[in-house]
C-alpha cells in the first residue's frame, strides 16, 4: 500500500496554470499594464508533503473588489494590517469560490467547495487555509459566494444592522448603490421597512454584452434567482437593462435613485430626494458626495464608512468641509471592515438564504469571462464600469 | 390680607438693571464692539402676574460659552434646533447661576439657588424655567455650576463616558485640555486609568492678573478645593500659573501635556506623545488638530466631537482630508451635545461630588469681574484667551 501510495503521488497529474501576475505597482488608477498574464506556468495537482496542512484547489470564480487598489500600490500601507502587499513577479489573490483538488487539512476534502481568499490564477496551492468558508449551500448559484453570499454580503449586513442599527421608516441613503455591497444594503433596508434611495454612475459608451477593445466579453451579468448556472449564463447575455438607475427602481426594489453623473450639484439632488434629510448614510464613495450628504443629515443619523472608492486613486484626497454637521446634528461616523463581522456570518445566512430562496433578495452580477480578462474587469471598477458585482470566471465547474 | 398682598405687589422693588445687549451680529470674529452695555433699564423684583410660571432671579455668574458664537452670527442656523437666535437690540443669554428673588413656579422659591439658561444682565425674568436646575449642594463654590458641576461637567461626563466608553491602560488625547470641558475629560479619563495627554495653546502677551487695554482684571482664576467662596477671590489673584501646559501636568494630574503653538507640526507632535497611537480623541477644536489625529488613531479608535472652536469664526472651514483613517482604522467619530445627556445629571453628581469632596478632582476657572467685562471675556474665548472655564462674576451673593 505504501509503495502504491508513493507511486500515486508520483504520478500526480500536472496541468498548465494560467496565472494573472504583478508587473508595476499601480501609479494613481491601476491599469491593464500593470499586470502579466503568464501561461507557462504547471502545477502538479498534490498537495506537497512539505505542505502539512495545505489544500490545493481549483478555481472558479475571483471578486474585483475596491481593496485590491491598495494592495497593488507601492506607497500605501493602510491595509497591511489585514492584508500582505503584493509583490512585483508573483500573483496577485483575492476572495474567490474553488474547489479542493487535494487537502491535507482535516477541515476540508477532495471535492469540498470553498470560498476565501485564493490566487488569481487556474489553480492555487493554499498554504493555510482556516480563513477559508466551506460551502454547504449549492442550490445557489456558486459566483454568489463572492457577493451575496460572501465578503460583500456580509459587510452590507455588519455595516448596516450593526453600524448603523436602521428602524421602520428611516431615510436611507446608499452611494454606489449597484455595486457589489451597495445593491444588498438597499434590499436589506427594504426589508427593514426603511425608505431607501441609491446613487450610482451610469456606465458610459458601454453597450450591454459588448465586446470591448479588449475583446473581451465584459457584460454577463444576471439577476437570481435562475433555474441552474448554465442556464444563468445564456440567460444573462440577453436581457438585462444596463441602466443603473433603472436597475436599482425596478429590479432591486429601491424607493428611487439617481444617476449622480447627471446631477447639476449633489447638494440639491439629495434636497430632492430627501426633503426631510437621511437618517442612515451607507458611504462607498467619499469625497464630494460624503459632503453634500453631511449636509442633509438628519440628527443623530448614521454614517456607516464602507468604502471611498472615489478617492483610492488621487494623489491627495479631496478636502471635507462640512465636518461641523458631525457635531451640530450629532452624527455618528463609523468605519468599518467585514473582519469585524466574521463571527456573524451564519447568523447572516440564516437571514439571507431564505430570503434568497424566496425570491425577495436580487443580486446583480457583472461577470468578466476567463482568466485573462481579470485585470480589465478590476481595472474597470475604479472607473465604475461594472453594473453589479464584478466577477471573473476562471473556469466552469 | 388679599388688600395687603396687593398693596405689597404695588411697591415691589424697582432697581437697576445693567444688561450686555447685541448691538451688531458678528462677521468672523465676534468683537467687543458687536455689545453695548446698557445702564438705564430698571427691573421690578417681581414675577409680573402675565408670566403664571415664571421667575425672577439676581444673577450671580454668567458662563462664556463657545456655542454662543453661533447665536451672534447672523448668517449661521446650525444651532437654532437647540437655541433661539439672539435679536439685535435684546439682551443675550447663556448659562448661569442666579438666586431666586421671586417665584410664580410651583418648583421654586425665594431664595432657591439655580442654574440654566438666563440672561447677561443683573436681574433677569424667566418665564418658562422648567429647564433650570436647582443647586442642591452649596459646600462648593457657587460658579463652580457654570463649569465642573453644570453644563461644561455634564458635556465632559457624556462625552467621555457615553460616547467614548474608555477603558483602564487606553491612550487618551484631549484638545483646548485647559478649557472649561478639556480640563475634566482628562481628569475624569485619569481617574478611569487611561494615560492621558492634553493639548493647549499658551496664553499671548498676557500677565496673570494684569490690567488689559479694556481696563478689567482679567485673571483671577482659582484652584479648588477652597475654604470659602472669598477666600477663592483673593487666592485667585495671587498663586497660580497661567501656562497651561504647566497647569495641565502639575495641577490637573494630565500625564502630558503639549502647547500646539509651539509645536512645529501637530502629526510629529502626537507622534511623539503617542507612538504607540490613540485610543480616544476628545474633540473640541477640529481643523489641522483633527487631521492631524486621524493619522495617529489606532484600530478601532473613538473620536468624540465635543467642539471644533477653531473653525467657529473662518469664513469656510478648513478641509479635512485624512478621511480614510475613519475607514482603514474603523474609527467610530460622534457628535454630541450636553443635551443628549441631561437625565444623567444625578448620576453625574453621585460620581463627580465626592470626587471633588475628596480633592481628587481640581477645576481652573478664569473670572472675569463685572458684567461690563463679559464682552471682552466672551470674546477672548475664540481667541484662546482664558485658561479654564472663563466665568463672568455679575455679582456676589
Amino acid at each position: 500500500m505504501l509503495n502504491q501510495s508513493a507511486a500515486m503521488a508520483e504520478e500526480a497529474e500536472v496541468v498548465k496554470n494560467k496565472q494573472v501576475v504583478l508587473k508595476n505597482y499601480a501609479t494613481g488608477f491601476v491599469k491593464d499594464s500593470d499586470f502579466i498574464i503568464k501561461t507557462d506556468s504547471t502545477m502538479s495537482l498534490k498537495v506537497p508533503e512539505s505542505s502539512s496542512k495545505g489544500v490545493l484547489v481549483k478555481n472558479f470564480y475571483l471578486s474585483c473588489d475596491p481593496y485590491l487598489s491598495f494592495l497593488l500600490q507601492k506607497s500605501d500601507s493602510s491595509l497591511e494590517a489585514q492584508f500582505s502587499r503584493f509583490s512585483l513577479g508573483s500573483t496577485i489573490n483575492g476572495f474567490g469560490v474553488a474547489k479542493v483538488v487535494d487537502s491535507r487539512h482535516p477541515k476540508f476534502e477532495k471535492g469540498d467547495l470553498v470560498w476565501g481568499i485564493t490566487g488569481w490564477e487556474e489553480y492555487s496551492l493554499i498554504a493555510e487555509p482556516d480563513s477559508l468558508f466551506k460551502i454547504e449551500h449549492t442550490d445557489v448559484p456558486l459566483s454568489h459566494y463572492t457577493g451575496l453570499l460572501g465578503m460583500p454580503g456580509l459587510t452590507a449586513y455588519g455595516g448596516l444592522f450593526e453600524v448603523c442599527n436602521p428602524k421602520k421608516g428611516e431615510k436611507v441613503f446608499v452611494s454606489a448603490a449597484s455595486g457589489a455591497v451597495g445593491q444588498l444594503v438597499g434590499q436589506f433596508a427594504k426589508l427593514t421597512g426603511c425608505h431607501v434611495v441609491g446613487s450610482a454612475g451610469s456606465r458610459e459608451k458601454c453597450t450591454h454584452g459588448s465586446v470591448l477593445q479588449n475583446g473581451h466579453v465584459l457584460l454577463s451579468f444576471h439577476v437570481w434567482p435562475l433555474a441552474s448556472f448554465s442556464v444563468e449564463i445564456a440567460f444573462s447575455i440577453s436581457s438585462i437593462t444596463q441602466d443603473p438607475v433603472d436597475l436599482l427602481k425596478n429590479k432591486l426594489g429601491f424607493d428611487d435613485a439617481f444617476n449622480y453623473k447627471e446631477e447639476q450639484g449633489l447638494d440639491a439632488a439629495l434636497k430632492r430626494y430627501f426633503p426631510e434629510g437621511i437618517d442612515i448614510y451607507f458611504e462607498n464613495v467619499g469625497g464630494k458626495m460624503l459632503d453634500a450628504v453631511l449636509l442633509n443629515m438628519r440628527m443623530h443619523g448614521r454614517i456607516a464608512v464602507c468604502g471611498l472608492i472615489s478617492q483610492y486613486n488621487l494623489e491627495k484626497p479631496e478636502g471635507l468641509y462640512n465636518v461641523a454637521s458631525i457635531l451640530f446634528k450629532r452624527l455618528r461616523v463609523e468605519g468599518f471592515a467585514v473582519f469585524d463581522y466574521l463571527h456573524l456570518y451564519p447568523k447572516f445566512l440564516d437571514l439571507v438564504l431564505p430570503q434568497i430562496r424566496a425570491k425577495k433578495i436580487t443580486y446583480v452580477e457583472d461577470i468578466a469571462e476567463g482568466l485573462e480578462n481579470g485585470p480589465a474587469a478590476l481595472v474597470g471598477l475604479f472607473s465604475g464600469r461594472n453594473v453589479g458585482k464584478q466577477v471573473v470566471l476562471v473556469a466552469r465547474e
